[in-house]
């Protein structure tokens, strides 16, 4: 699959061009070129910013001109803060990523156009995209920084290559509880607090009881978390200490 | 509605404080508490980076300890790039902010907490926490820059608020053309092509006219547009200069 590349069209500062770089490695991806770069490139302060990102990717291509930087490109995605008169297709960086991943999944090279910090993308850079991408932000305070909009735009791009599922309980190593012990343990601290005339009456316990399960089932705990729990209620009333950590 | 506040705890550059505070307000976050920051607090290094972010969020709060931090928080979700033994929910950055939404519109007060730069939070920190949060990255170049995992975090939560539908295309002031507008233009580019012998067999000619117009009308032209390409047309054919624009 052709991974999208990023094209920034004269960046100003070379720390932008390194923090770019290691924004789009985070996300997966590893292809950056530069059109008229202000500052020389390559430069030590964006190498300082990528943070070795460099090592890990192709090296970075520079061009003159936005044509030439687009010469194999067939969809091309630019990104805009402002409103534009243009008469193209808009879409939030969310459902831009969408479509570029669909497209490169059936073999298309895509690039992600982003402007210089001082002024963007001008209107003959823009007149070369397919698509506008549009970040919506905070109306009043929308100024994002250069290496920041890159981060954003691949991040909604990495979540088609890293996503991981949620996990209700991250159990990892840890063995749930099974019914049988959770039943032991509220058993026991049922005899316990009887014990110690937690109950006001007789008529109480068992809603109380059903109360005191509610609370700690959703703990959902693990085989070792009722043993933690035995643990204290030994200490609390004084049996033995906790030696079940 | 209650927005989350973000939780530092002990961050140790002050301009990744003053970052944090820009990538907050880009996406509508204000409430920004520091635990035991390294470098004093404010700083001017962190107001050269926040871009003028300060003066439009209500005071940072400084705190001793997370627990004070978190007085009068009811549900605390903590990022973490490593994995943790610990059994919490983990969940994506996304539907992190997707369960954040919803108990913020039922008037809980949350807090979203990032570790310093360099250890993250510790396992002390994270027990406060109920739900872990993973912003899945590139495995092997996953180091976010602490404002860059405040700035992905929080545009997953400025999705509930700031979020703007796709536009298939961006008319703006613009007229699109009208069927009669384009029927005219299809029409009088066949009278030229046929006049300049583009059709090499009449038989041919529906068939091309329909690819024709098949080309051309994945342009959703504007009325403007229409006019263009009549000036186009006129001009090739030497009929007289573009004087449509």
């Amino acid at each position: 699959m052709n991974k999208p590349v990023i094209i920034l069209v004269k960046p100003q500062l070379a720390e932008n061009i390194g923090a770019t770089a290691r924004a789009m490695l985070n996300c997966g991806l590893a292809d950056l070129r530069l059109v008229a770069p202000k500052q020389e490139f390559p430069h030590e302060r964006a190498n300082a910013m990528s943070v070795g990102a460099f090592d890990k990717m192709p090296p970075v291509e520079v061009f003159d001109s936005l044509e030439g930087a687009c010469h194999d490109i067939t969809t091309v995605y630019a990104t805009t803060a402002r409103k534009r008169d243009m008469v193209k297709p808009v879409m939030h960086a969310s459902s831009a990523m969408d479509d570029l991943f669909k497209r490169a999944q059936s073999g298309e090279k895509t690039a992600i156009l982003f402007g210089g910090e001082r002024a963007g993308l001008d209107n003959k850079d823009i007149s070369f995209a397919d698509i506008l991408i549009t970040i919506p932000l905070n109306p009043e305070f929308s100024s994002l920084n250069l290496a920041q909009a890159v981060l954003l735009v691949s991040y909604e791009w990495s979540k088609h290559t890293f996503d991981a599922p949620d996990e209700d309980i991250n159990y990892k190593d840890s063995i749930p509880a099974s019914g049988e012990k959770t039943a032991e343990l509220y058993s026991r601290l049922e005899s316990e607090l009887a014990a110690h005339k937690f109950f006001r009456t007789p008529e109480m316990r068992p809603t109380m009881m059903n109360n005191i399960r509610s609370m700690f089932s959703r703990m959902q705990m693990t085989e070792q978390e009722t043993k933690t729990f035995h643990g204290i209620i030994s200490c609390l009333t004084g049996k033995k200490g906790n030696t079940s950590q």
